[in-house]
């Protein structure tokens, strides 16, 4: 038997959760404790508990460090301050600033003979190597992205600022017919109103307009205006009951043509009970590819464009290629 | 302007014009010669069209051969020998014999210091991939893989065969409220019967035993005695207008569960108006990889599992980050 993975996980909300559990599936790795700004003695995780200003002393103990923080604050500051004592993998998410993100993760990963995979994931992630994928086999053809059914966090929050809004919860859902427009090959410009719709549930204040609520949701612009939007008011109890999970998922579908036009089409599609368990599962088989990696003496900031599908398993080379080829 | 990828293919078949055709849809690739068994004067190609006893003087000239023969004979002599002269790239597709075609393969381009892709094309290739993607995030789960609507060549040979079958085509057909039970998350068992269909469609000679032809089919051992066979009998002339085309497709999916039973499918699927168009197009995706892992000095056989998506790709590292992640 091979030694384990040694496993951190830096920020223990539902991703940092998802990790934990995704990590008992996969009989490589052992989680050595989860690092957190709270008090440890408030982290109900399964594993050891520490405070994340005594990651320094766990170099010789952790091969690969999970960082489960959030793209807007947490990451840019905790990527590259940690990939270069450890390898690192996060899940680094604000498309704009990914180039910029890269080159401050590289520079100190490079410095300290590390392995660091950002913006891994399902989007950026599994999604961005289908994109890729379909890009490069059919170079003739056009790519949509559909995403949901799936709660976003993002306009969850923006309805969640609207005066007299209590509570609320915003679904990202694809037009089912633009869908089958595009896997029926027809190749059909889409406005963004033609591909999502979106829906929203309320619990208002008591006393609240909801009329003047609704309009203002649908008007929102940026989030909302150029959206068909549906808003529901329901009770809090019922928010709680139909609304707490978090499902999500999506398609990439490339359209292309070949040849005197032949159609081609390739789809790649999730479907999810839990995003951030399945965000989590990714996260935990590139860290597997960070310590391969590692081991093979490469450094410096990786993408999912970078790591060969092969790292990802536990399987060898010659195992991979007898059984899953 | 970079100097372009020099091509030869080997094998002008159906995957070898298609090759041809997806080469002129990459700009940074360009075509040198069409290498054949036959006559050259035969041989239909609007590229120039060399006689294969002539391959070895085209080192200089040519940087990745396309090997477009069949996996029975053609591939498994012609590999190893060209794997050292040239980088290659092949769909050798006897799963079987996948490690042993690895080893040969791999020895001789290693001598030469040379590149060869080896059984990339959609199934082995992407499907591959998707298999092992599917295993590594989802460690918990099932895997199913459906194939079709689409012609398989090996059943249309064996019902050729049959006695008073003039001509004929069989379609292997996924059922498709198997395919739905897999995406709901169930994770069935199927038997072979429960997730394909077989159709035939026979031109049988004139005063031919239908029946009899009928029954010797369907009890066919290996091809057919598993699975519920639908038998049609046609005219030539149906059979050249309604089944001349070569479309196929499939499905891969992974149902798995996280954490405390979440339910998480990842489904990859194609849908091919031409099974050797598409073919063709991911041969040439994984000749740019196959050149691009020579030019950084890397030497001997690969498969999809060793090469990193972002190879696939004209884009640089630094255009994919930005524009695709």
């Amino acid at each position: 038997m091979t030694q384990k993975i040694r496993v951190g996980i830096v920020g223990y909300g539902n991703l940092g959760r998802g990790v934990e559990k995704a990590i008992k599936q996969n009989s490589d790795f052992e989680l050595k404790a989860v690092f957190s700004r709270r008090d440890p003695e408030g982290v109900s995780s399964e594993a050891k508990a520490v405070h994340i200003s005594e990651l320094d002393s766990y170099k010789e103990q952790i091969d690969v460090l999970i960082l489960c923080g959030g793209s807007a604050t947490d990451l840019p500051e905790q990527g590259p301050a940690l990939a270069g004592l450890f390898h690192t993998v996060d899940s680094f998410d604000t498309h704009a600033k990914i180039p910029s993100y890269y080159e401050s993760v590289d520079a100190s990963a490079r410095k300290g003979g590390k392995i660091s995979v950002i913006s891994t994931g399902w989007d950026p992630g599994l999604f961005s190597l289908n994109r890729l994928l379909g890009e490069a086999v059919l170079p003739e053809g056009n790519e949509y992205t559909f995403w949901g059914k799936g709660v976003s966090q993002g306009h969850s929050d923006a309805i969640r600022r609207v005066a007299g809004v209590k509570n609320g919860v915003q679904y990202t859902i694809p037009r089912e017919e633009a869908v089958q427009r595009v896997r029926s090959g027809e190749n059909p410009e889409l406005s963004t109103r033609d591909k999502h719709l979106r829906e929203c549930y309320i619990v208002a204040e008591e006393g609240a307009d909801q009329a003047a609520i609704e309009t203002e949701i649908k008007e929102m612009p940026n989030y909302f205006a150029d959206y068909d939007t549906v808003v529901n008011f329901i009770s809090e109890e019922e928010l709680k009951r139909d609304h707490s999970n978090m499902p999500h998922g999506g398609t990439v579908l490339r359209s292309g043509r070949t040849g005197e036009n032949s159609k081609q089409i390739i789809e790649f599609g999730l479907k999810l009970d839990s995003n951030p368990e399945f965000t989590a599962s990714v996260l935990v088989a590139y860290a597997r590819a960070a310590f391969k990696l590692g081991q093979a003496g490469d450094a410096g900031a990786k993408t999912v464009f970078d790591i060969p599908f092969g790292l990802l398993s536990p399987k060898s080379p010659e195992q991979l290629r007898k059984e899953l080829l």
